[in-house]
Formats: C-alpha cells, sequence, structure tokens
C-alpha cells in the first residue's frame, strides 16, 4: 500500500493541471460585446485590488506570526505555516480570477448559445476553485507527509515535530481562511447593503443599475465574499480534517501510524479524481441546470462510497473505516439538505415567514429568527449522532475520519456552489450591458438554482466547520497528551463559558463591521447622487472605484479587531488556565459556534427567500406592504447569513488549530 | 450553632407575617374613585382568571410527575414535590393578588399625595411578593431539613433519601416557576404586542387608551409576566441555591454535613431579616425614587456582608466562606449593572441603536442584536472568574455558597423588581381613568425607574440562574458519583451539542409561540374596532374580557410542548446515553442558555429604551421615520426579553433538578 502513497501529490498536480486547463478554456470563450467587457474588466479589476490589498494585510499578519511561531515553537512549522498560508492564498487568487473571467463569459454563452452552454461556462468556473483548493490542499500535505513523516520520510522527523509541522501548515490555510471569510464577508454585505438601500429603496432604480455608484462593488462582493471567501474557508477545513487525522494517527493505538497516516491521504486524493470526473459530466447536455449539478454531487459521492469500503477492507481488514467515511458523507448531505428545507421558497418555513410579513417587519424579523434556531435541531442531532456512530466504529480515529469522508468530495461542492456567484454575476452584467430580456432570463434560473446550491453549500460548510474543528480538538488532546478534559474542573467551565462568549463577541463584531462599512457606503452613494445629478439621467458615468475602494478599505480595517482575538483569546486561555481549560474554551465555541452559526446562516437565507417568493407573486407581490417588511428581513439577514454567520466556521477551526500550534507553550 | 436551626423556619414565618401585614397595610389605602376601582378590578380579575386556568393545568401536571416521581423514585420526594410546587403557587398567588391591590392605590396616592407616597404603596405590593418568595422558600427547605436531615432530623432518613427529598421540593419550586415564567412571559407579550399593533399603529390611539379593547389584558400581562413570573422564576433559584448547597455538604468533604447544610440555611435567614429592614427604608422619605430603591439594596446587601463574615469565621473558623458569598454579590450585583449599562438610554450602546434607526429598521435590528451579543462578554467573564475564585477559595462548596450569597438578598431584589410593573400599571389605570397629566407624571416618573430596575433585575434573574444551575450540576455530578465528566467522551460531546440545541429550540418554540398568540389577538382587536364602531367614537365599551380569555388559552396552550421537553429530553439523555452525556448536555445547556438569555434580554432593553430615547425628542423624535424604525425593534424585542430570554433561567435550571432528582433511574 506504501507505495499508493507517492500517486498522492501526482494526483494532486493533476488536478491542479486539469484546473488550470478548465481555465484557459474558459479564456477561450467569447467575452461578447464592449460593454460587456468593460464592465467585466471593472468587476475583475475591483476583485483584484481587493485580494491585491488584502493579501498585503495577510502578508504582514503571516509575517509577525511566522516569527513567533519560528521563535515560540520551530522553524520547521514556521516553514510549513508560510507554504500553507500561500497555497491558499494561490487557491483564492486562481479561483476568483476564474471566476471574474466567467461571470462574463456565461452572459455571453447565454446570449448566443443558451441556457446549457452558459451552464457548462459557470460551473467550470466554479470548478477551477474546487479542483484549485483540492489540489493545492492535497499535495501540500502529502508532500509535507513524504518529506516528514516519522515512518520512513525523507527527513524523518520526530512524531511531535512532524505533528507540529503539519498543523503548521493547517494553522497558515486557517490564517488566510480568517481574512478571505471574515473580509470578504463585510466586503460584499457593505456594499450589498449600500447598493440596495441607497439605489434600490432611495433612488428607486432597480437591482444592477449601471447608475448606480456601487453596483460593480456589490457584483465585486459575490466574488470576494461567496468565492474566494467560501474556497479558503473549505480549504481550511480540507487540510484540517486530513491533518488532524494523520496526527491522530500518530498518538493512538487504534491503527498503525503509518496505516493511520496514508488512509486520509489516498482517500482524499480519490476524491479529486471524483471531483475531476463529475466536473466533465456536468457538460451542459440537458436544460435542467439544477439536475446537473445534481447530477454532478451524486456521482462523486458515489465513486468515493465505493472506494472508500475498498480502502476500508485493504488498509484495515474490516468495514469500519468505510461506515466512518460514509457516516461523515451522509451528515454532510443531509446537513445540506436541511439548510435547503429550511431556506427554501419551495418549502413551508419560509412560506411561514412570507406569511408573517403581512403584520409587519417585526413580525418577519421574529419568524425568522425563530426559523434559524429551529433549524438547529436536525444538524445538531446529526452531528452528534454522527460523533457518537463514529467512535463506537473506530474510537477517536472514527471521528476524524468521517471528517475527512464528508470533505473528500470538497472538490466538486466548491464546483457548485461557486457557480451561484459566477451566474449571479453573468446576470449583473446582462443587466448592465442592456441584453436582451432573454438572457436575463436564462442567468436568472441559472442564479435561482444558485441560490439553492448556495444554501447547501452554507450548510455544509458549517457542518463540515463542526467536524472538522471536533477532530482538530481531539487531536488537541492527544498531543497535550490531556487524559480528560473534566467539566467538573471550575477551570474548565470557565474555559467553557469564555469559549461559549467569544463566538457572541465575534458574531456582534463582524455584525457592527458590515453596518460601519455600509455606513460609509451609502455616504457614497449619496454625495455620488447629490454632486452629479447627470448619473441618474445616464449621461454622467458613476464612480465606481470609489465605492470599491471604500468596501476594500473598511473590510481590511474591520477583519482585524475580530482576527486578532481568534489568535490571542485560546493562546491567553491556554498560558494563564492551562490545557484543559483551553479545552473547554475550545468545546465551549465550538457548540455556541456551530448553533449560532446554522441560525445565522439559516435565518438569513430563509429571509432571503421569503423577500423573493412574495416578489414571485405571493402575499401581496412586489411592491406590496408586505414586499416591504421582506426587504427588512432580508437586509438583516444580510450580515446574518455572509458574514457572521460564515465567520464562525472559521473562528471555530482557527481557535483549535491554533491551541494545537501553541501547545508547547502551555505544557 | 445547632440550636439556631430552630431559628430559621421561625424567621421564615416572620417573613410570611410581615408579608400578610404588608398586604392589609395596602389593602387599607384607598382605591381612588368608581372609575378607577372599575379599571383595577377588571385587571385583577383577569389576573387571578389567568391565574387560576394555570393552576388548573399546573395541577395536572404537577400530578401526573408526582405519581412517576412516587413511583420510579420515593414516595417521600414526590410528598416534597407536592410541596413546593403548593409554596411556589402560594407564592405567586399572594404576590400576584398584592401586586393588583397596590396598582390603582398607587395610582391614588399619587393623584392624592403626590410622588413619596406613591412610590411607598408600589414598593410595599412588591415586597409582598419579595417576602413570600424568600419566607416560604425558606420555610420549606428548613423544615424539611428539620424532618428529614440525616444527622440530627426528626425522621433522620438515609443521606441519600433525604438528598432526593430536598431535590424533590427543588423541583416543585421549578415545575410551577415553568409555567409561571414561561406561560406569564407569552401572556404578556402577546397582549402587549396586539395591544400595541392594532391600537398604536393601525387606530393611532395612544397606549393605555381604554378604548383599546386588549389595554386590560395588557396590564394583567405586566402582572402575570413580570410579578408573577419573575417571582416563580427567582423563587427557583433560591430554592435550588440552598437546596444544592445542602445536598452538596452531605457528600464532599471539605465541610462537616451539619456545618456545610447550616450555613446556608442561616445565611438565607440572615437574608429575610435584611430584606425585612430594608423594606422599611423605602418609606417614601424623599422624593427621588431611584435613590430609595438603591438604598434598600444597599442596607440589605451590606447587612449580608457583615453577617457573612461573622458567620464564616462562627462556621470555619476563618474568612473562606465569606469570600465566596462576597463573590456570589458582588457578581449579582455587577451584573446588574452592566444589564444597566447596556440597556439604558443614557448609555452609549442605545444611544448608538437609536442612531442606526435613522438609517431604518434593518439597521435598528441589526445593531441592537449586535448589542445583545456585546453585552455577554462582562458577564460571562464575571461568572468564570466568580466561579474559579469561589473555587480556589473553598473548593465546589465554594461555588454552592456564592450561588445562596448571591440569592440572599432575593427579598429585596423582588421587591424593587415588582414594584416596577405595579408603576406601570399604576399609569395605565391613571390614564383610563382620565386622571390629570400631573398623576401621569407621577407614575412615568416611577415607572421609568421601574424600567431601569426591571433592567438589573433581569439580569440578576440571569447571573443567578447561571450560578443555581452551576451549583445543581454540581450536586448533580456528586449524587451520580461521577469523578468526571470527560470533553474527550463522545457521548459528553454529544450531550453538549444536544444541550445547546435544546436551547435554541426552546428560544424558538416560545417566540413562535407569541407571534401565534399575538396573531389571535391581533385579529380579535380588528373585529372588535370593526364590529363596534361606537368603540373608537366612545359610545361602546370594548369586550375585554375576550381579549384577557384569548391570551390566558393561548399562553397556556403553546407552554405545554416547551414544558414536556424540558423534562423529557433530560430523561430521555440520561436513559439512552448515561450520566455523563447527561452532565455534558446540562454543561452545553447552561452555557448556551446564559448567553442566549443575556442576548436577547438585553437586545430586548435596549431597542425598547431605544424607542424611549427617540421619543424623549432625539434623533428625530416621536413620530419620526427613525422613531418608526425603533418601534420595529421593540416590537422584536418583546418577545426576547420578556419571553425567550427569561424563559431560558427556567430551562437550565429545570434541566438540571430534573437530572438530579431522576437519577436513580439512571444509575
Amino acid at each position: 500500500m506504501e507505495n499508493l502513497l507517492y500517486a498522492v501529490p501526482v494526483i494532486a498536480a493533476v488536478s491542479l493541471v486539469v484546473a488550470l486547463l478548465l481555465k484557459s478554456w474558459i479564456g477561450n470563450q467569447d467575452e461578447g460585446n464592449d460593454r460587456m467587457k468593460e464592465i467585466a474588466s471593472y468587476i475583475r479589476e475591483g476583485a483584484m485590488a481587493f485580494l491585491g490589498r488584502e493579501y498585503k494585510m495577510v502578508a504582514i499578519f503571516v509575517a509577525a506570526l511566522l516569527v513567533i511561531i519560528g521563535f515560540f515553537i520551530s522553524w520547521f512549522s514556521a516553514a510549513a505555516f508560510l507554504v500553507g498560508a500561500i497555497f491558499s492564498v494561490l487557491a483564492g487568487f486562481i479561483g476568483m480570477k476564474t471566476a471574474t473571467d466567467a461571470n462574463v463569459r456565461t452572459t455571453n454563452a447565454a446570449s448566443k448559445n443558451g441556457m446549457p452552454a452558459a451552464l457548462k461556462v459557470a460551473f467550470r468556473g466554479g470548478a477551477v476553485m474546487g479542483l484549485c483548493v483540492v489540489g493545492l490542499g492535497l499535495l501540500g500535505v502529502s508532500v509535507i507527509y513524504i518529506l516528514c513523516n516519522p515512518n520512513g520520510g525523507i527527513f524523518a522527523l520526530e512524531s511531535e515535530v512532524f505533528a507540529s509541522v503539519l498543523t503548521g501548515f493547517g494553522l497558515g490555510a486557517s490564517s488566510v481562511a480568517l481574512f478571505g471569510r471574515v473580509g470578504g464577508g463585510i466586503y460584499t454585505k457593505a456594499a450589498d447593503v449600500g447598493a440596495d438601500l441607497v439605489g434600490k429603496v432611495e433612488a428607486g432604480i432597480p437591482e444592477d443599475d449601471p447608475r448606480n455608484p456601487a453596483v460593480i462593488a456589490d457584483n465585486v462582493g459575490d466574488n470576494v465574499g461567496d468565492v474566494a471567501g467560501m474556497g479558503s474557508d473549505l480549504f481550511e477545513s480540507y487540510v484540517g480534517s486530513i491533518v488532524s487525522t494523520i496526527t491522530l494517527a500518530l498518538t493512538i493505538d487504534a491503527v498503525s501510524q503509518v496505516d493511520g497516516s496514508l488512509f486520509p491521504l489516498i482517500l482524499a486524493a480519490i476524491g479529486i479524481v471524483a471531483s475531476i470526473i463529475s466536473v466533465f459530466f456536468v457538460n451542459g447536455k440537458t436544460s435542467n441546470p439544477a439536475k446537473q449539478l445534481n447530477l454532478g454531487t451524486y456521482i462523486s459521492s458515489a465513486i468515493v462510497i465505493v472506494a472508500a469500503l475498498a480502502l476500508s477492507f485493504a488498509f484495515f481488514g474490516d468495514i469500519k473505516a468505510f461506515i466512518a467515511v460514509a457516516i461523515g458523507l451522509v451528515v454532510g448531505v443531509a446537513i445540506g439538505k436541511i439548510t435547503e428545507f429550511y431556506t427554501s421558497g419551495d418549502f413551508k418555513p419560509v412560506q411561514e415567514i412570507a406569511k408573517q410579513c403581512e403584520t409587519g417587519s417585526a413580525t418577519c424579523i421574529i419568524s425568522g429568527f425563530a426559523t434559524g434556531l429551529t433549524s438547529t435541531v436536525f444538524p445538531l442531532l446529526l452531528i452528534a449522532i454522527g460523533i457518537i456512530g463514529a467512535y463506537y466504529i473506530f474510537g477517536l480515529y472514527g471521528i476524524a475520519i468521517a471528517a475527512v469522508g464528508m470533505l473528500s468530495t470538497t472538490g466538486t461542492v466548491i464546483a457548485v456552489d461557486a457557480y451561484g456567484p459566477i451566474s449571479d454575476n453573468a446576470g449583473g452584467i446582462a443587466e448592465m450591458s442592456e441584453l436582451p430580456e432573454e438572457v436575463r432570463e436564462i442567468t436568472d434560473t441559472l442564479d435561482s438554482v444558485g441560490n439553492t446550491t448556495a444554501a447547501v453549500g452554507k450548510g455544509f460548510a458549517v457542518g463540515s466547520a463542526a467536524l472538522t474543528a471536533l477532530a482538530l480538538f481531539v487531536s488537541y488532546s492527544q498531543i497535550a497528551n490531556l487524559d480528560k478534559i473534566d467539566l467538573l474542573d471550575p477551570n474548565v467551565v470557565a474555559g467553557l463559558l469564555i469559549g461559549g462568549m467569544l463566538t457572541m463577541l465575534f458574531s456582534a463584531l463582524t455584525m457592527n463591521s458590515v453596518g460601519k462599512a455600509a455606513n460609509q457606503m451609502i455616504e457614497e452613494v449619496r454625495r455620488q447622487f447629490r454632486e452629479f445629478p447627470g448619473i441618474m439621467e445616464g449621461t454622467q458615468k458613476p464612480d465606481y472605484a470609489t465605492c470599491v475602494d471604500i468596501s476594500t478599505g473598511a473590510a481590511l480595517k474591520e477583519m482585524l479587531l475580530p482576527g486578532i482575538l481568534a489568535i490571542v483569546c485560546p493562546i491567553a486561555v491556554g498560558l494563564i488556565l492551562g490545557t484543559e481549560a483551553l479545552g473547554g474554551l475550545l468545546a465551549g465555541a465550538l457548540v455556541t459556534g456551530v448553533l449560532m452559526a446554522i441560525t445565522m446562516s439559516n435565518a438569513g437565507g430563509a429571509w432571503d427567500n421569503a423577500k423573493k417568493y412574495i416578489e414571485n407573486g405571493h402575499n401581496g407581490g412586489k411592491g406590496s406592504e408586505p414586499h416591504k417588511a421582506a426587504v427588512v428581513g432580508d437586509t438583516v439577514g444580510d450580515p446574518f447569513k455572509d458574514t457572521s454567520g460564515p465567520s464562525l466556521n472559521i473562528l471555530i477551526k482557527l481557535m483549535t488549530i491554533v491551541s494545537v500550534v501553541f501547545l508547547p507553550l502551555f505544557l
């Protein structure tokens, strides 16, 4: 089996080659007319400008942490940390560049060749991000493994040092994810709220109207938030789950160190193959986009399931590992479906919120928030049953393997997810380029399917964050050599309370950040309308760049404090109250973080779709009083679902991996 | 020292005698003119009708649980459970009867003798509830102790049976609290939202206008929610903290069984004396109501502090118990003050929310919710530091003693708290009786001070619920003989996740209940306005009774499901996953419950006062667009702060005491 190890980085590299081929295929598609090209270039430049400035900040942050890790932990770990950060940046950069190439080509394909062609372009645009994430993630982990693992690695580091190097790589991924998810989340919602409140509500112009100075920033936001942010989040989960499984394999007796480490690597490699295959099944040959996307998901899941069964027997001689993998996959898919139920206009919860809009915005808010709270019930039960099941099947290792299983199809999940914002952008470009109504109809259909896949993707992101954080938590306890983390120890209870509290604080900070950034945007859009009356008449061009700049600056400034908190708090608790209390903190953050992330994401998604449901002619329809109430709900939901909620995914994983990396300081 | 034991029930009885004397003093005050008497009688009858129907339901619930406890645990415990339930009912009944006598007499005192006299009546009305709660609570516990304790009790039960009897009494208190807090919370907000949405918003008539059919139900709601609900909540905490300390004293080695049990009883008795003394210091001799009420609080705290110092040396020969008591008292007062900071219009957070109302209701909601989340930071840090401090001073016993210390001044706390809704009612009666403007001004002043004391009281209720639940959690672990509750055990993690999830579900259920009940109320008020046009012209009397009836029926129906959940879930987890997992559930519910309770209570309080702040002429003033946005915030906040938030106090205590009582089933 060990010879298979060398196939792992090869497959990872293949994934990157396929990604680059897809990228060049997209580049070869026609961009359409000059107006479309112009608008697309604004969006692309805005997105790249954001990434550029974000990465400058990341560089400073990473440099500081690099020195700290180097001095206090080891320079091996520091180097791995740097590579992890660079790989995450690379995945984000390539993925987003491609997304901003694909959007306009999706519009053009819709206009020239209709829906199936447009679907193909949009999906392939997302697939580049997906394949880059899994390719770079697995390449990094497997090369580190080949170079440094204590059982025959080229440099054969000691077991503890190797674990520290591996988690260092994970921390690099996490640090970039923090900036990607939190910064991207703040950016996208500041632009969205700003564009909506002044453009749609005050000036009365439609969504994506080119006269709105914030419209480009809004479209940029879809890319930096929903493509790059989501990608970095799942990159972190993907790497984190594999890293935690390998480090766990080194410290427990249930599996041999080599088998226990190889299994997740090879499973992940098969997952990549499955993802590549599934990409080519979404080929635009039918005109039902939802069916096509589901097909992709089912194919990659099926391949992984079958392979996992074979691998389970090959490695461990029984079905145990297979069951753990299957538990992870099923929980991931199920949480996605539950999310869809609570956030789609096709089901009762959203329709009930739409009904509550008839008595005003207050009842809309209450009903949506209650829906978000209720939507935690089944995901949490599933996770609880899943970890008990995985544990009884295969001990602590089973929990980690379940996380790897859930994340094995990450390539496909990201492709399906990133397809949404690309289609959304495509619609915006159609609108701004004043293309015929039929084009917009196609992109709207693609976009509405994208909303569902986005909801499913968000559920998957939370579920995978929970399982990954849990797996890392288990690794933490084993590396720290804790035989228990005892809730009867008041330090642990104090840690639990503080961990929970940090979740609330982090949510509040990110929520307020959106508010502050949106206010700046509102002022700017108002200023432009006031000072350049020609904009509204169509004789003057709005100043898009300044709006892009405001969102960028505000997002980067606002993400610093939550970012520092997420790093400093676990270290402080570890130093002051010790490793057991820190375990309590991680558990407290895990339970509260998962609950709040699901609540906020789903409440936000439900409000959004309640508004759309009303716009489709129910409960009074567009422009009615209930619709106005629904708009309030949607606006409240924006930071809930796209900033604070997803940011918590990062918080719980980041705090756990920070704790693992800095463990030597607390012991 | 042991002879002092017999003084405890005597002091408790004295408390009840003083309460009855105050009640009769209030009865002897003049009720005012016929119109006032009539309105007061509507409110009184409505409140009593609610209590009557609530108690019928309580009776069925208690009877069912009685049989279950009798069969599965012991008939001793079942009997104690019954007594606990009856005592809680009694305290609620007397307290609320007095409150509904005191409201109109406060109005009359304001009209005849001015502010100081009105303050005296209102405060004494609240003091009856306060003294009944502590008197009946301590009477029950001390008599059970004298009869059954294993070290010289009259029947000298075995240690385990005795603990079961004592916690049975606590469960009785908890069960009634569930109905009182949850049912009362649903009632009061259904009526409030219904009265406001149709009366104030649709019909444009002022608050407390007698033409509003829901106005009596609204005033009844103040009594059943803020007086009876709050009283039953603190009755539960009060009893729970003493019960957990005594049961802990029986199982740990740090203190002798007798000393460890006597200390909380005598401390509580001194707390009652302090409360009685403080009641007579609030005598209406100055015209600054806030000063008077603070004086009462400070005097009772000072007496308890001094007595605790003496008791600490007398019982244990050192200062340790004193420090634990002081920690509890300080944490309780500090959480109250923090609550005030986040919810009062005098400070930045509420003013910032008012500013956010200028950009509409969505930003108002986001900003208020973020404020609620932020307001968890210092209370949680205080509780964390408090339990670590209390533990390092005096072990697990120290944590329990800190809870008793915090709750020792409960008599005064309730008096100060219940004074608020009585003043609020007094204002309503003044408005409905068309008394001169000056009378309403006096009651408004009293009411606005009452809003602050209510916020402080809510903070205290959450803090005391947290410490009591924690103390009961410790007792649980000791009685279950658990040497650890290990977060590395997947069952415990699953329990933790389920416990947190139950918090969210419970919040959602109570929130939705308010919505459903309020909708019924809205329909009814609209129907009356439609069918009897004379109401608005003042020629026809609205049908108050039907509105009262709707609130009552809806509240009682809606509280069943959450109530059953709170009892069944811990039992199910204990049976299926075992005692350690149940410990995890309790910890998960504790951390999430405290966080959500603080978030929702304070967000609600902050929205409420942001609206009042705007009404006082800031950010556009009454009737402006920002004011409308603030009204939306206030309406969303209503179920947050008066239903779901406070209901979580009950949930975390009730689930813990259910776990203690039913422990024998899981072992």
